[in-house]
């Protein structure tokens, strides 16, 4: 299977966020929808740092206002 | 190995952009970096539709201006 870890970056600290990510799906207004393999999402404001299929990594990094 | 293949999406058609990719990083202004298994780079002002990642799939549209 080919899903990814999302992780969310905070300064030099990466936390786990979801595993087993299948799909990404930007919405409005920089809101980021994420579904795993196992049918649970998570949904947050957030930007993407970097995607890295090959490590199966989603980095990502919440936007605060 | 699990990359997967970056299409832009226009109208109802799928264009295929480059396989194979390992990397997708966003870089300032709506701008993508994507770098596939071969180190061949693609750069373009794009959003993410959606990343389908047991599918093997990135789905792109280009911004227009």
């Amino acid at each position: 299977m080919c899903e990814a870890n999302a992780y969310l970056r905070k300064g030099k600290e990466e936390e786990l966020l979801i595993e087993a990510v299948d799909k990404l799906i930007p919405i409005e207004g920089e809101v980021i929808k994420l579904i795993n393999i196992f049918g649970q999402q998570k949904v947050l404001k957030a930007r993407i740092v970097e995607l890295a299929l090959v490590d199966h990594r989603i980095i990502l990094e919440e936007i605060s206002e």
